[in-house]
Parts: structure tokens; C-alpha cells; sequence
């Protein structure tokens, strides 16, 4: 094991687990990275216990004095790092990417009441939708504004022009593609709104028209796909803002993103696909062209079939789906058959908070 | 004016207007960019009127035969585009910075009564969000979960685990340093959500204690000014990512972004700053020296007196405020005295809509 002594001396004392440094009752830092004195550094390194007894070492900074005990199993698992830790379950790294034929042996799927009662199978299913971008709950009870309180089981609701929940069945005079029965290619949803919402809900309570199949595509499949086979049209299509746009009577949303979205590290980390919202793209022509003709590479590799896993939707069923990374589609249906989804937007953090207590309640059990 | 033959031929037609290319209720695209045929080209341009009888060009389009007439205001307007377009009005690009010399002379404020009467005075009070990152309201009613109303005059809540709104007074046992009587630095809020909200509201019931009084930076401004004095630090601010984390009982959120967020142009676009929340970043040791060194620099940037605004919050205040972008802060106040905030958050995406739908309605009037 290194010693504490070869640490980076701002690192190791900003990890100070002590009181003074740090509230006992949540965890946060109760000093300023200003506040530490200059020429911070290890003065002498002892064995030490910790507070509550295990083994440890306890360094005396120079020039303050100050005195951290860390646990020897923390700085075992701390020093020395050689390559940056995993991230926060977000980008392409923590996921498991699928196409239709790998994911339909594994199709992720739940019952409502073992989902609502036990512990293990809301993990289960939870878990689902951070490492494939989806669950579907069955049996949900069909019930007006139930798609709130599935939401409610793991978040909260995120409002939006649309109202805290919206209807998707045929509408007299849409504002939306989406409420009318015409056939809608993969996309994801909201790609004009910033931030986006993370997470989509869709809750069926009535699908008896002919047509109306719902397809779901793993998009950062897609996008790593077009990275392998194009890396000029995928490296174009991380790089170009996107001007997406919506508009009605009460609402005009705006939001320059590119389709695909990258963290700092070079890893995707959100797709954004919605030809019907996006506006007019002013760049010059060369980068028009070449925009262009990567989006049209792109949505031709989004329709391949090995990459559509296609379901029906029934009654009481409810499809929970990450935003940023999955697509959806319908099938076309007659507008006179009878077909009622209700739909709803929340936010994955707060889902990916909900797993890790029960994952500490189970560890903890 | 250039020819509309000489426009990439995917982009022009992507924005034909016509009513079987772009529903005219709402303006969404009828088509995807996959079904235009390979090999689209202009074949014929004519001169021609557009529905609403103006000046246009038709164009005939190969192979497919389709007619697209495009007014030519907007061809002027759009063709020949040498520079990338403004964007979304989220980037430092769009913004106004400022420091605390600059800001006192043209401090954002408005009365509630005219605010929430005059849309002229509505429109001037968002629209200061936007481009300074803040307003401050006076005369708000001191009314418990008058916050909400406020938030709601231009957008939706964001709920959180701390609930629709939050009260910022000394608790008995607090989950957050907030909720006591201490110092804070400037920071924003929430880094440890993905996404963080964007909107914060901060409405003041009681301010009857010694101290308590509030501070804002422009971040955007500060590192703006990193970048000039000290590029390698910002560029390591914007690169690498950090692990800010919050749990207590109930929730345990984490997420991993840099300090300073950009877009794909490197145009400055979030910042995140909370030493509270920073966990333990798990890098190799070169990196954990640089972006400490970095990380040590900014917080000292932050704290210079000339980029720190500061006011006092009395009862009847609300201030809305940018959370991507403005820091805030408060002195110490006496836990004996009493002091009662109750705060909010919400989107800013929400907020640029009503005012853009604002200024829709000032123009046709």
C-alpha cells in the first residue's frame, strides 16, 4: 500500500473524515478548498484506530496541525488509483447496450403487486431501467392518473407544458403528432425542452385498434454502432447544435443540443432524435452538408430491424424508459379504433437515488 | 441572394413548409429524414407566391417531383449563413456578465403588483434571468408557500427530495448546512442531481437576525476570467469529472460532472461549485494535483470582493435566480434570531418559453 505521504496533499485533506471537517449527520464538508493553508502538506504519518475502532493511520498536516485518521481499507481502496473511477451510471460505460435480438431473452418486465410490495423485485426492476433503459410493469391497475403514482414509487413528476400527465389517443385538433394515430418513426421525446426529461412513463388503458404496437431502440447502441461504422458522421453528429423547437398557442420551447451528446471523457451520454421538432439549422453549407448527411446515416441505422425490439402494449401495462438513451415508435392505427396511453415525464436521478437506499436497506438487512 | 440551387439539398428540403411536409397547427415535421429519396437534388427554381400571397422561389425537386415554395425573406435570410447561428440563449454567448461594481447600477428588480399585472413588466423581469441570471421581486406577499405561486407565473416546480419547496431556517437536526445558522461560500445548489435544476426561488418571510444577509457571483464571469488568467486550470475545470454526492436517509443521489460545463463549441454552459457535496474524486494522482490546483484557484477567483454582490433579503423579497450559472451565498446569522426563507426550484426552460411567448404577444399586438 502507498503511503498517505504521496498522496496529493489538497485530495487527501479534503477527504478528512473528521468532524470539524466534515458533518457526521449527512456527510458534508463543513470547510472551504479556500480555507486550507498554503503549502498544505503530510507533516507525520502514526497507526491509528478510527472512531469507531477499526485500523487506520492518522496524519498531522503541516503547517495547521490539523489531525485525519483515515481507515486503512479506505486508503487501500483510494491511493494508488491509476485509472479514473467509473462514473455515475449515466453513460454508455455503466450500461448494458442491446439490439432486438440480445434483449428479447432478458426482456425486462415485472408484475405490479410484487413490484408495489417487495423490496427486491422495485430493485430488480429499477436496476433494469439504469443498465437497459427500460421496464415494463404488468398489471398495473387501470385507473385514471395511476401513471402518477408508478412514478411516485421511485420519483417525482416533472410538470411541463404538456400538464403533469398527458393523454396519448387521438385528438380533435393535436398539438402533437403524437395524438393523432399516424405512424411515428423512433424518437425520444421533448429534445426542445433543456434540461429534458430524463425519464418517460407510458401507462395503457385501452389498446383496441388495429395497429398501435409500440418499438423501443437502444440509442446509444445505435450511436456506437455509427461511431464503428462512421466515425466522421458520428463525430459530426457530437459536434453540431441542433436548434429543436416547439411551439403553440401557450408554449415556445427552444433548445440547441446535438443529437448526440457526449460527457467530457468522449462517451455518450444522451441522444436527442426528433425530426418532427427539429427547426432550421443556420451553419455554414459545408457543415449543413455534412450535418445532413450523417443525421440521414443515423436515422437509416436507427430503422434497421435487428435494432427495433417491437411489443404490444395491453391494458395495465406500463413502460418506464430512460429518455436520454432509448427511442420509441408506434405503429400506425385506425383512428377509429379505441387506443388510451396515459403518459408522464420524471427524472432518473431520483430513480437511481430510490435504488441505492434499497440496495443499502438489503445490504443492511 | 444566393440560388436555392446551390443550398445543400437535404436541408433545404427538410425545411419545406408546405402542409404535407409540416403540419400547420403546431409546425412538426411530417416526414423523417429517411424517406427523402437518395440522390435528392433541385431539378427546376421558379418564381413564385407563397399561400400568404409573398414573394418566394418554387422549388421542383429530383426525383421525386415535389414542389416546395419558400418565401424569399426567409431564403435571404438563410441562405449564404457564413457563421454558426446564436443559440439557445443558455451559453456565456448569449449572457451578459457581470461583476458587483457593474451589476449595482442596473440591479433587476420589480414589484410584485406590477409584475404580476403588466406583462411588459413580466417580460423585462424573465428576460433579466436570462441575460444577468437574476431578479430580485419586492413586495411579494409574506405568505407561507407563496413561493410556489411565484414560480408558477413562469413555469412549473421542480419537485425534489426535499420536497416542493424548502424552508431555510435553523432545524433541530439539520440534513443540510443550509438549515442552520452558519456561513455559507458561494456555491450552487444541487450538483449532486442529474439534471440539476436550473431555476432557483428564494422567498424571504422573516429576516430579523443579526447577518443572514445573501450574496450572488456570476460564474459564468468568473470563469470566464479563469480562462484568461489561467487557461490550464479552466481547461482541467471543464475536463474532468466530479463526484458530487448527497445522502441521508431517504435519498442517495451522486452525479459526475466537471466544475465548468461547456457545449460542443467550448462556449462556458453550467457550472457546478459545492465543496459540501464533492466526494472523493478517484483519478489518478497527476490529475487529483491538477484539478485541485485548479479546483483551489477558482474557489479563490469566486471569493474576490469585486465579483461579490451583495444585499440584504427583507421580508416580502423573492429572488429568482439562474442555478447553472449564479453562485449564491450568505454571511452568518445568530441562531437565536430569526430568519425564515422558504425556497424552490424549478426550469429555465419553462421560463425562456413564457417569455418568449411573451414578447410573441407584445409584437402582434
Amino acid at each position: 500500500m502507498s503511503s498517505p505521504a504521496s498522496a496529493p496533499p489538497l485530495w487527501l485533506r479534503d477527504n478528512c473524515p473528521c468532524p470539524d471537517c466534515r458533518d457526521p449527520r449527512n456527510g458534508q464538508k463543513l470547510f472551504q478548498i479556500t480555507e486550507l493553508p498554503a503549502g498544505l502538506a503530510v507533516d507525520r504519518v502514526h497507526e491509528a484506530r478510527t472512531a469507531d475502532g477499526a485500523p487506520g493511520r492518522e496524519v498531522v498536516w503541516a503547517p495547521d496541525g490539523h489531525r485525519s485518521v483515515y481507515a486503512e481499507s479506505w486508503l487501500e481502496a483510494h491511493l494508488s488509483v491509476t485509472r479514473a473511477a467509473p462514473g455515475d451510471g449515466r453513460t454508455e460505460d455503466d450500461k448494458e447496450l442491446w439490439d432486438a435480438t440480445g434483449i428479447a431473452d432478458r426482456f425486462p418486465e415485472a408484475g405490479w403487486s410484487a413490484y408495489a410490495s417487495d423490496p427486491a423485485v422495485t430493485a430488480a426492476a429499477l436496476d433494469s431501467v439504469m443498465r437497459l433503459g427500460f421496464v415494463l410493469l404488468r398489471g398495473v391497475p387501470v385507473r385514471d392518473r395511476q401513471v402518477l403514482d408508478v412514478a411516485r414509487t421511485f420519483g417525482f413528476v416533472r410538470e411541463t407544458n404538456y400538464g403533469e400527465l398527458f393523454e396519448v389517443r387521438v385528438e380533435a385538433d393535436p398539438n402533437n403528432l403524437a395524438f393523432t394515430g399516424a405512424r411515428i418513426t423512433p424518437h425520444t421525446d421533448n429534445p426542445y425542452r433543456d434540461p429534458v426529461p430524463t425519464l418517460q412513463l407510458l401507462h395503457c388503458l385501452t389498446n383496441a385498434a388495429r395497429g398501435g404496437d409500440s418499438g423501443l431502440v437502444d440509442g446509444f447502441h445505435a450511436a456506437a454502432l455509427l461511431r464503428a461504422e462512421d466515425p466522421e458522421a458520428y463525430e459530426v453528429l457530437t459536434r453540431v447544435p441542433v436548434p429543436f423547437a416547439f411551439a403553440d398557442g401557450r408554449t415556445e420551447l427552444r433548445a440547441h443540443r446535438p443529437l448526440i451528446g457526449t460527457d467530457p471523457a468522449g462517451r455518450i451520454r444522451e441522444i436527442r432524435f426528433n425530426n418532427r421538432s427539429i427547426g432550421t439549422l443556420q451553419q455554414p453549407a459545408e457543415v449543413l452538408d455534412a450535418f445532413y448527411a450523417a443525421y440521414r446515416r443515423f436515422g437509416e441505422l436507427l430503422l434497421r430491424s435487428e435494432l427495433q425490439l417491437e411489443f404490444r402494449l395491453s391494458p395495465g401495462d406500463c413502460l418506464i424508459f430512460d429518455n436520454t438513451r432509448l427511442l420509441h415508435a408506434r405503429t400506425a392505427f385506425a383512428e377509429s379504433g379505441d387506443r388510451h396511453l396515459q403518459g408522464a415525464y420524471a427524472d432518473i436521478d431520483g430513480l437511481a437515488s430510490t435504488l441505492a437506499v434499497l440496495r443499502r436497506k438489503a445490504t443492511s438487512a
